[in-house]
């Protein structure tokens, strides 16, 4: 049987009426993978949620698919948000199947057009405004209240509904909830939506037990940790540098309610954790990720789990979004040889011999 | 339930032994995507396998976890193969899975690193030589029929029998076999696994009936429709420039067979259904995918089709794989504006006024 995507999968628990638009990528249905080696090495049963594997590689499928049928809904002709990554290529794309037109506001601030390919081969209008990106998001706010165009940033609420069918699809997918879920937190968006959606299982009987929810921030955007707004956030995480969480409050609220915790990991943690489910797992997601696992290692570390505990991890975004940090991070130059079967089997051995 | 990957879903079909390792990154049960606006544009039912969905981004994974997954059986300790794109991707992968030894053998001539980011980064060794990539791909056969390394570019039998899981998931997708499958044809090999696949669910009475094969080259890389090996490949589907296809016999036979045809398509042909399909349908594919829907945008305006068939085509890798090319391929520049509403509402009408 074909899988037909997100809202006709989960329309019973989403915001669909007879009216909403049928609209998909096939977005959702991600694999959950075990972490055989790093199982064993923490002595925990942990899996990955890899969310790269939505249709434009990140979770943002989830949300924006809600957002944008909803404004096909409502009659919406064009969405608008401000963006420099995942959530511009996801607008853009969702808007090209429903036939909206998509603007995208950036800060004209050395964007590397690379992280806008999405957008602009989706045919989204993407504008540069002279000014930082909070500026560019109460532009969009302004804008989006005056005229009849949609603003699909985080702060549309359609965006979380659709988010929180990841948590129906991890219960499915181990035929429970997990002990735990770790997950990586910048707008404090995903964390809120994961936990409602378990919740919301939950309350239906379709899981009988609810995870603990941990949240990883960016040390140098560890604004909830600090208990204050970070004025300018930094870390090589980019898809988790934000310095004034959106959903703030709904993200403290899931740590707390479940009795889990926010916490922070370095950026040389972030890193190691990128580099180590590559080579060890097999699995390539972007450096923002991989926070969700570096945490895990850390509270490891700290004698925070019993044992044996079954632990998600989410996995936000493909790592083909940011190949250039994988070379940079990996680093080494190109060994050269001659074309000769045997300086090729001299430079396998020299190789291994190093540890290879 | 969880989805196990190929070798747990199609055993039956495949060389799978109670010794062979359920070696899994979750690879195959892509979306079978529906193209809504250039079916009706085409006075076709077409769907794309939105094969870049695949762990790595491409379909090489399908071939790729039975071909480690027999090394791995055999006792093979290290894989090899010539690669400078999606091939070291997926071997790399599935090594670091299987936890086996990868080298990654390429010419030295002006590689982009880029296109190495994911062999790097799964923790393959890279070794460049001296000569081109023919010479490379001796040299591994040569290494690999005198040591204890195993071979895994497409001449490995195993590979094409992951491979033809695709048109599997495609009988299963639509309840039987489409009326054509369209395909982009570089090395040849995927072809020819399909066709094998169609005709194996079809005997096991998975599908009633078997599809029209229809595969496209690129023009500069046109070897089987010129009858003769192309020496200087050229194109900008750089997935399928290939001038001397390792499967060429069977590809011509797969489209003798079925009574279709190996045909070509131009760069441009391929440039603007890359374009189209991103645009019009949401979905963003490397460029020798849009091969297959370029060349069934072709075949229609010969008069080929009837009118309402059911035409699969194959979307070989995601777009993400080469984000360079989608940006050369739409151009212009950012339109940088003042930060004010004003200025971005004019902008907006400005975009409008232009057809955007």
């Amino acid at each position: 049987m074909r899988y037909m995507g997100l809202l006709q999968t989960y329309k019973e628990y989403l915001p669909v009426t007879d009216n909403t638009p049928m609209l998909t990528l096939h977005e959702g249905n991600t694999p959950l993978v075990r972490a055989e080696k790093l199982s064993d090495e923490l002595n925990l049963d942990i899996y990955f949620k890899y969310e790269g594997l939505n249709p434009t590689g990140s979770f943002k499928d989830r949300g924006m698919v809600m957002a944008v049928a909803k404004a096909m809904e409502e009659g919406s002709r064009t969405i608008m948000c401000a963006s420099t990554g995942n959530t511009s290529a996801a607008a853009a794309a969702y808007a090209a199947r429903g036939n909206l037109n998509c603007i995208v506001l950036i800060p004209n601030n050395n964007i590397a057009l690379g992280k806008l390919a999405q957008a602009i081969i989706y045919g989204a209008k993407v504008i540069a405004i002279e000014g930082n990106f909070d500026r560019a998001l109460e532009i969009v706010r302004e804008i989006t209240a005056k005229h009849p165009i949609t603003l699909v940033n985080s702060v549309n609420p359609y965006r979380l509904e659709g988010q929180k069918t990841a948590a129906f699809e991890v219960c499915d997918q181990l035929g429970q909830a997990p002990d735990y879920l770790a997950i990586p937190v910048g707008n404090a968006g995903n964390i809120s939506a994961y936990w409602k959606g378990f919740k919301e299982y939950n309350a239906k009987g379709k899981s009988s037990s609810l995870p603990v929810m941990i949240g990883f921030e960016a040390e140098g955007a560890m604004a909830i940790v600090k208990g204050e707004p970070i004025l300018n956030p930094e870390t090589v995480a980019t898809a988790i540098r934000i310095g004034n969480p959106a959903s703030w409050d709904l993200a403290v609220n899931a740590a707390k309610e479940s009795g889990g915790q926010i916490n922070y990991v370095t950026d040389d943690e972030i890193l190691h954790a990128y580099r180590t489910i590559a080579s060890k797992e097999g699995i390539f997601a972007e450096p923002a990720s991989a926070a969700s696992i570096a945490g895990v290692m850390k509270l490891h570390k700290e004698g925070y789990f019993k044992g044996g505990e079954k632990v998600v991890c989410v996995l936000t975004g493909h790592g083909l979004k940011d190949p250039n940090i994988a070379i940079k991070s990996v680093g080494g130059d190109l060994l050269v040889v001659q074309d000769t079967e045997e300086a090729v089997m001299d430079a396998i051995r020299k190789l291994e011999g190093a540890g290879a």
